[in-house]
């Protein structure tokens, strides 16, 4: 298969995730496309399960090559809570509810996590991501989406909404487990 | 078949959401038997579709008829928070983090909600039970499990973990899910 006619699923209804995915994988010459359609997530606590699991039963949907992106943030105080629960949270007590649970409390420690996970039907992958950073004091910033208006990553004193997306995209979560498939994807290609 | 045939599984890794179950099926000579395996729960906050789908695909692996019990906690000021996801948010946040959310809130209505979902492979069908109440202000009582020791019903003072086990079954959200699927199981079989 010849690199330029690499084309990607991304199975997922997030636009923003989309187009976080997209910029980056443009600088790898890799061409996404959004497939819109039911991703099937499961409960569970462990990123790398929920994402292959999505990853495997869209493609019994799709049976094209895709990938699947999950992403949490972690916040060690509060025993990793909300973790995978990102879009409940955000969408039940929100950001100003994470804030209230941290109140008074010093470790203010926390992670972002992606898992991607790339299956084509004959192998299903995993590539992880981390960014290690804090839960800001106040919520600030309206670009990015999710949690980003409250999570500072380590050396910045911004957090990842009031960062461009150029800027979020140097050391993001996503942008760490996004260039480990991209490297994983070219030597992939070249031995089919 | 005759009645005294009637074996329902359970597909629960709960043993305290076992026990409550076996003690109401006694009442209505129902005879329960606890399935271990891994019970696949997807992530929605629609309790009916979390229980349907669950019972569905544990039907592939048991092939015999079986129930799953899917409950949660809705909590009204906080949009439903923490809904489906109880033992997540239990082992996380805790109890402690729940009433922590509702400080300075006068509003601490809730109501518990059940979705059973019966399966013999030829049918699936859900029933609900629903117990409205408030949060109380200061965790209480250690008997039930889940949250039951914030939980007040309507009409009483104690939590559901201040009650025995036969008290908490005269009204509880489990007990009137229960109590339909009994009925329905009966005519079911009378048909059979």
């Amino acid at each position: 298969m010849l690199r330029r006619d690499v084309r990607i699923g991304v199975v997922t209804s997030n636009e923003n995730k989309f187009i976080e995915l997209k910029e980056l994988a443009k600088s790898f010459n890799i061409e996404l496309e959004q497939l819109k359609g039911e991703k099937i997530e499961i409960q569970s606590d462990n990123l790398e399960e929920i994402s292959k699991t999505a990853a495997y039963l869209a493609y019994l949907t799709f049976r094209r090559p895709l990938i699947v992106d999950d992403s949490g943030l972690f916040i060690e105080t509060l025993q990793n809570f909300p973790g995978p629960y990102t879009n409940f949270v955000k969408n039940t007590i929100g950001l100003k509810g994470i804030l209230k649970l941290l109140e008074d409390l010093k470790d203010r420690s926390a992670y972002f996590m992606t898992v991607l996970t790339f299956t084509d039907g004959k192998i299903i992958k995993t590539f992880n991501g981390i960014v290690k950073g804090v839960i800001s004091e106040e919520i600030r910033g309206n670009s990015g989406f999710g949690f980003d208006p409250i999570f500072i990553p380590e050396g910045e004193k911004r957090t990842f909404a009031e960062m461009s997306l150029e800027e979020k995209n140097k050391y993001s979560h996503r942008a760490r487990a996004f260039a480990k498939f991209a490297d994983f994807l070219m030597s992939y290609l070249e031995k089919a």
